[in-house]
């Protein structure tokens, strides 16, 4: 059938319409419930009806406008197409030798590392430890380690690391000569993004490179927008030679400069999720499945049954966590979506653990 | 200013509307002068009011409609944002450890060589030749030659190189293991593409790759969408993973999917460039510039003065071929345009000699 790449992330409603016919309810990825800002859409589409040409392959008037929006200095700013095309840019820039990444997190940073020979250890995150990472990540920093990539919130646990370890994180790349990637793009869904923001320990000393999306707070996936900030900007201008010179189309950089203006979207999502998520983590406890206490837009959850087939059967397509490291069979996350999805998520549960137990 | 990448492309109108206040007429980037096709830009738009989710990554639709529109086998055909995107992912998932080009041509070639620990050769193509490949080049391919790269018709230069000796490279290609590339991104603006073309040669022994573009015939360069055919699926995978997984966006899916519909598009620029293209190459030789007689949309061209600030002032920008390996000071570029704007070009390049010789 063609399948280049097996559907290894959430979101395949593709795959999901060729097996059933129709698409489906999506929680396997994690956008913002309310969707894309009608403003944005419109800024995309006038991009369309612009005369033929090339888009700015430096991103001059987005760069400027994310630095304004995130108070730093244009320089330690870039654009790419998501966040996904920064993490390879970043790793083709570096050629890691050695890399450390934690299990479970996000498996782009393991594929862009194959592509370099570079070692990479796995630093086990447990579920008896509620996937927290823990003080002796410090010891795996050694000298000789390259690259360290966090995810926080992480992905798919939800769970983040108090802002005092992680500053511990980055003083020992400091030391161990490495390069500290934290992954932020869930970031603007935590109740508090600014006080868990690496962004205050951007200071010039180059260890830090901070990756954001539009994809998630701004709905955008369809577009193909990240962004990174780093305060080595030599390090930024390889990254930017990483890869082809025309990252980001020009229906995604008027997405973007549109999506910078919109500054109701991020606490109008945050207030929902305060109080949706832990409605949907009472629900989905209450079936007497082992719920992770996640801080973003998603839940991770261990159900000792298999819920995929009977949820696709219902018309909802759940993120399978089977092939994540560090996870295995029965592991689940679900998207926090509008309130009457979750519940049609929920009563769905309902029926399939109510048909086992007939 | 966080310039992270020299324009060392033509198409940077934003560049130049930073440095003129304007947008110029841009003779610098070599599209379909017709621009877009309504239906192109409607499918694009109408992809942005989708429900927000990720792009397929498998573009299963649009390449199935590729498949078709080649006539090849599905599994033959891989997408990316741009033809530059497969360039790298070719080499990045074949790491080349000594490549073969031709000076001058389109440079991303050595960008995208450059990220592995590759040897690259340059073959020098000789104005005294016209540029033309010659038969020795298949000297330069050898035991230990991993990949090859040839465009076609070649960028900046326009011209071709005889299937004849284009089936001896291959063969040769095929003796030392080696991986042949052959752009033909812009292909469709020869006067008979069909002949041209190297798809006959995709026979399943796996030694070509053809990429191909949306961004010129469909003048679809905002956009970002490109593909490649190669007779070896297993490298086709490779190179899917050889990079993010979200690889073309929605819009640009859309946007390809309605392009394939226009069946008229080609025909229609290639009977407007047969009268245009001689009437431009006879201006500019009228202007005793030395026109490399160039088979495509633009043409190459020796003006022995500085041309790009004196037409930069007039509000037109054309490509500075300096950079290029191969070519030096005095070497330009110029798209061809609609006759009203190439009269532009020729007016003000009249202009800029009549003021030199007061």
């Amino acid at each position: 059938m063609g399948e280049h790449r097996p559907p290894e992330h959430g979101g395949d409603w593709a795959g999901y319409r060729s097996a059933y016919g129709a698409l489906p309810l999506d929680f396997s990825a994690n956008l913002n419930p309310f969707g894309m800002p009608d403003a944005v859409r419109r800024a995309a589409a006038s991009a369309l009806a612009e005369p033929p040409r090339y888009p700015d392959p430096l991103c001059r008037a987005l760069r400027a406008a994310i630095a304004a929006w995130e108070h730093v200095d244009e320089n330690w700013c870039l654009c790419g197409a998501g966040a996904a095309d920064l993490i390879y840019r970043a790793v083709l820039a570096r050629r890691p030798r050695r890399a450390l990444v934690t299990a479970p997190s996000f498996s782009e940073y393991e594929a862009a590392l194959s592509l370099t020979d570079c070692a990479v250890e796995r630093y086990v995150l447990r579920v008896e430890d509620g996937f927290l990472l823990r003080e002796d990540f410090l010891d795996a920093i050694v000298p000789g380690t390259d690259m360290v990539f966090l995810c926080e919130p992480n992905n798919p646990t939800g769970r983040t690391t108090d802002r005092a370890l992680l500053a511990a994180v980055l003083a020992r790349c400091r030391e161990a000569g490495a390069l500290l990637v934290v992954d932020e793009c869930f970031g603007e869904f935590l109740d508090d993004p600014a006080s868990h923001t690496m962004k205050p320990f951007l200071d010039g000393s180059g260890h830090l490179l901070i990756l954001k999306a539009f994809t998630k707070l701004w709905a955008m996936a369809g577009l193909r927008l990240g962004y990174c900030l780093c305060d080595d900007g030599a390090y930024l201008a390889a990254m930017g030679r990483a890869g082809p010179p025309w990252a980001v189309s020009a229906p995604a950089q008027a997405a973007g400069l549109a999506a910078l203006t919109q500054t109701e979207t991020g606490p109008a999502v945050r207030a929902f999720l305060a109080k949706e998520r832990p409605w949907l983590a009472a629900q989905l406890t209450a079936l007497r499945f082992h719920v992770v206490p996640g801080e973003a837009n998603y839940l991770l959850f261990y159900a000792p049954r298999s819920l995929l087939e009977p949820l696709a059967r219902r018309g909802i397509l759940l993120r399978g966590c089977a092939g994540y490291h560090g996870l295995g069979e029965g592991w689940y996350r679900a998207a926090v979506r509008l309130h009457e999805e979750n519940e049609r998520l929920i009563g769905a549960l309902r029926e399939i653990c109510w048909e086992e137990e007939e």
